[in-house]
């Protein structure tokens, strides 16, 4: 029994609260369709469009809903996470704006555009080897000296946060039959899902065939901690966190794969349709709809598009057909 | 006096009017800010963005509402224009949905993307030379065979529909102080001057430099019709239109100009800030807004972003400081 763990799961009014704490930080997304896009789908897709959110992806919303806890809780202090991605720049901002700093531990081999990112937003970048033993040591070596960690997904304040992207979603589109978010860590898909039960709708989740660490541990029925992932999707990269793992068990009705090359094919049809550059992890949904007509035909699908950080020269060589 | 064309002007029940007709078609764009954006602009900046209306330009609401218009007068059959750009797609997709077949005389050196594009919709294309003589002869020849003719700007029925971008804009915020448009061959700024009028708030336009046609024509009293554009903002190269330059001269505040260096320098503004790509027409009012503090620092500012039709390549090339 995982008591402990299990009552650090939020719930549905965790993520109300979550979100009239960060709505005026927040951008309200828009939901997008289109009639041309539903034909290629065979399905009614509504694209929650976290890629426009502050900092290009829905981790701001993660971020904002941990700092603005510590706040009301009245922890001062600076903060410390390790992110190769999105979930540093997100904290960096909502840091700054409540006058603190963000420590964000950074793989040395991490996209210089993340890294320059999370400068820009106000963060300082501390470097480490790209291993999950040395990212951990040096965030112990931070929280020693006394800074306050904020993991990026195994974390109650940070899945609440996640959550309000679905909440929004219902908000807007309340008939939906279904919702797809990608999954990494699990804050977004643990988030959603928890809006997903309240609401009534089935939520599913997608994860690259090469970093399907979470379709591994749910059939080994525990948490697979060594695994090396191979995928052009860098924000899904992460090994699922215990709390985020409890509630896919529980929630999700099915967690999918998709390849590479559908992720590619998948941001070009973004593109092409919706006129926006997505980033890899953002595409699995489309990709994970497209190839199962068998759950998603004739649905109206909410999917959360969940970031956009993806220079136009790297969209470009990804999706080149002769990088194939 | 010009009582004929005046009578041909919209006013803004037109624009109400249109938008009840086409709304079920359009798509509603969202309205966005943000805090960093408005720091770098001096200004509250409510970006309306067309660039993710259907077909990735505000020009499909014009072209909805000419062929909503048509069938709404019981009027059948194909239509035609001429275009190099957004209006031949819009209006290839308009056509569609309602049955019929949008012909688009489009100069033989059009972008391979544009021509692909009113294809797609459905559209079929006719190549001209690429003189205003040579596109005025080929458009004539397919109206005397019996197609009815929509032209692109200087047009009732267009300017109605642009229009109905700034009412929305209106409803969602009310409070503004001030809009601003990209000025072409004045579709989009006189449909939304008409709104400007009724709602009580200043209009602004922008011309690029290397196609301020109608700077000179306002200065000569009269529009001047020989011109030769030079400029990377290829939406906005055309001579302004009879019934726009009207609406212009006794509507518009100012028309504002702004160098194609500006303009790249506010695309790569506007992609770290709401990370989108937007083409260079539409990024002619981030620029203008940057460039004029004495008009519009301290304001809530609305701006129409006309569209996101550039190629990831393209835009690259265009924003790549060794090509300036």
């Amino acid at each position: 029994m995982n008591t402990g763990i299990e009552a650090q799961i939020p719930d549905i009014s965790d993520v109300h609260l979550a979100h009239a704490r960060i709505r005026q930080q927040l951008r309200i997304t828009p939901v997008l369709s289109d009639p041309l896009l539903d034909e290629a789908m065979r399905c009614r897709l509504y694209c929650k469009c976290e890629n426009l959110q502050r900092t290009g992806a829905f981790k701001f919303r993660g971020a904002c809903n941990a700092i603005a806890s510590l706040r009301e809780d009245g922890i001062a202090g600076d903060v410390a996470t390790h992110s190769s991605g999105n979930h540093g720049a997100a904290l960096a901002l909502a840091a700054h704006l409540d006058g603190r700093t963000a420590h964000v531990v950074m793989p040395e081999d991490s996209s210089r555009m993340k890294i320059e990112a999370v400068k820009k937003y106000g963060g300082q970048v501390h470097f480490c080897a790209p291993t999950n033993d040395s990212r951990a040591e040096e965030l112990q070596k931070l929280v020693q000296a006394g800074l306050l960690p904020i993991h990026p997904y195994d974390d109650a304040r940070i899945i609440a946060g996640q959550g309000t992207s679905a909440l929004e979603l219902e908000q807007e589109v309340p008939t939906l039959d279904q919702v797809i978010t990608p999954l990494g860590g699990g804050g977004l898909v643990s988030g959603t899902a928890i809006v997903a039960r309240d609401w009534g709708v089935d939520v599913f989740c997608v994860e690259p065939e090469g970093a399907a660490d979470t379709v591994a541990s749910l059939q080994q029925g525990e948490i697979i901690k060594r695994f090396t992932p191979d995928t052009i999707a860098d924000g899904l990269r992460a090994i699922v966190g215990v709390r985020n793992f409890l509630v896919i068990r529980n929630e999700v009705s099915r967690v999918l794969t998709v390849s590479d090359n559908d992720i590619r094919d998948s941001m070009i049809l973004f593109w092409q349709k919706l006129k926006m550059l997505i980033e890899p992890s953002a595409a699995t949904v489309i990709a994970a709809v497209r190839n199962h007509p068998e759950i998603f035909e004739g649905k109206k699908v909410g999917a959360v598009i969940s970031g956009g950080n993806i220079h136009p020269a790297d969209w470009l060589t990804l999706t080149r057909p002769a990088t194939r």
